[in-house]
């Protein structure tokens, strides 16, 4: 018989509640047969000022044992910028080797957007999760006095970069459109720059039927905007996919709806998926949050554990669920993943 | 008398045309008693091919005794990628020490923008311009091998940010709304996330009537979509700046308007104006190309060099223009710079 061993971390802010809804659908798509274990962890702002704790070895290797791990949010203001972020999000990413950082965006039928004329929009970023200018590398001198100099060093290998061009090329190959656009600067940042573009060319000739271009992340954001019809799958590096998934979730029903996998595609280490937005603390606890980012999160993991159909009743639920909201009064973080649940059971 | 000794450089594709409506335009503005002396530059493309160069000390010299550049485009397909831009655009602004990049957002009555509503755009970008990931720090280990290692380093100097920090509060001090918004992402670059954000808040006290805040480059792309309003002066780094000044000007009217100083306040050497804009060698030579980025431009070098009542009669002329345009049929490149020529002369 089937079971998933979930570690959930519902973190700080709006995180709980978002989590609670993403568990909600979760038990209502799946299968009877379908075995789902669960077990919170409690990382966050609360377990770091109680300990001075962010994550632990211990911490992971007991989130080792999970299949997959569900994040609400991670941040607070009272802790000092950085880290979290540090200590918590990306020592996770790196320590699992989360080297597919997976951003679908896709504007539905009836949903807002800050755009005129309601564009087509439906790609996928394949941001790069575990090099770039995240690595930590770099360092301060003379800190705090008009000598100082701080350096970040960005660290692209072609190890890093092939296996992530290449698991772009096989999104693309399996989508209808079958297009990959890299985006990088690779006119000003030359030596990662050359890098990329050499590995994407390379790579590229073993998928002939994937219609490829190049464009710099400055314009990338200018298409973003103006044409977002014209992307299909996108990769690009660590940063620049920071950068421009924040974009392409606001033209594409915002920050609300968009959500993200963390994917280790070997999986050797459990991949982490959660809604793109953050802890948002101004409105927790009151029922505000939109939980629908978390619950398409859900969907990502059920792909990628190999739940399909699963996955695919989410995304059509929420779907409908857009839809009909346009219009109508706004409704609780619970309503909604009540709604949800009823249509992914029904 | 007084008198402006102005280095033209056309350069690429449109930059040939725009350029001379740029300079159309700034003959008809300035007062007789100004005496106007232009000497025009071959750089770009066809030199590159003619004589390997791109700009030599030779050229920099002849450059310094000018007390301004124009610039119309750089570039061409015909140039690998990376030559023009390191070998003359970056060389040329490191050369000439121009370290702030000035790039204001407006969004004028009538004009097209792809945001829905009409929304209140007014903002001006300062963009660090001879640090960050932009000094060509790095390199490339066992190149073109499957254990190749790229490196870019982002180079960040206590001197090199106060001086731009300091700039962009004066520039904000000297704004009605008076407001300082710091976009950075200190929260993963710590080591120039701290600098930044440490001499940001050192200079702020310095200014007290200007207020101050700080979003992560991701939240800004955001924000420029949902709530550009919420910007006045905005002061990043040099690659942070590049890619929110490409969204800034698609939001804000397209890049077909969007101006640019790279600017050596200090006039050690001479600053250059130029079109955010690129070289377009898909329309160049057919009299298509908008030649209302560059006019604004010439305002930009104009305010540069104490002609303040010269450059508020171009931003007039333009807003004028493009109000009227709405809806009109296209006109070609020269008859936008008659139209302006006009106007400001009037
Ligand atoms: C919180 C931060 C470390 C993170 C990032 O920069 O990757 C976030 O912005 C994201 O996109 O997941
Ligand atoms: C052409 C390129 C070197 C340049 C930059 O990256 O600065 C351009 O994009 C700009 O914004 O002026």
């Amino acid at each position: 018989s089937r079971s998933i061993n979930l570690a959930v971390i519902p973190g700080d802010g709006i995180g709980q509640e978002v989590v609670a809804e993403g568990l909600k659908v979760l038990s209502a798509v799946l299968p009877q047969d379908v075995k789902l274990e669960t077990k919170e962890y409690d990382f966050g702002a609360r377990r770091y000022h109680a300990t001075g704790e962010t994550l632990t070895d211990a911490d992971l290797e007991q989130l080792k044992q999970h299949d997959a791990i569900l994040l609400g949010a991670i941040g607070d203001p009272s802790v000092p910028s950085g880290v979290l972020e540090r200590g918590f999000l990306l020592k996770l990413r790196f320590a699992f080797d989360h080297h597919v950082n997976l951003r679908p965006s896709k504007l539905l039928p009836g949903v807002a957007t800050p755009l005129a004329g309601q564009p087509e929009i439906d790609f996928v970023v394949v941001r790069e999760g575990t090099e770039g200018p995240y690595t930590g590398n770099g360092g301060t001198i003379r800190k705090g006095t008009p000598h100082e100099v701080a350096t970040e060093v960005s660290v692209n290998t072609a190890f890093g970069v092939e296996r992530v061009v290449r698991d772009a090329f096989e999104r693309a190959q399996a989508r209808p459109r079958k297009k990959l656009t890299l985006v990088h600067k690779n006119n000003v940042l030359s030596f990662a720059g050359h890098l990329w573009t050499n590995v994407f060319n390379t790579v590229a000739q073993e998928y002939p039927e994937v219609t490829t271009d190049y464009i710099h992340v400055d314009a990338a954001t200018i298409y973003l905007v103006t044409d977002p019809a014209r992307f299909d799958v996108i990769v690009t590096d660590n940063l620049f996919g920071d950068i421009i998934t924040d974009l392409a979730a606001a033209v594409s029903g915002g920050i609300g709806v968009a959500a993200s996998g963390n994917i280790n595609p070997s999986r050797e280490f459990p991949s982490m998926f959660e809604p793109v937005h953050g802890s948002a603390p101004d409105i927790a606890g009151q029922g505000k949050a939109d939980p629908t980012a978390t619950v398409l999160s859900v969907a990502l993991l059920l792909r990628h554990l190999g739940y399909d159909n699963e996955a695919d009743r989410i995304d059509a639920a929420v779907a409908a669920d857009l839809t009909e909201r346009a219009g109508k009064p706004a409704r609780s973080t619970s309503e909604i993943g009540d709604a949800l649940a009823v249509r992914v059971a029904g």
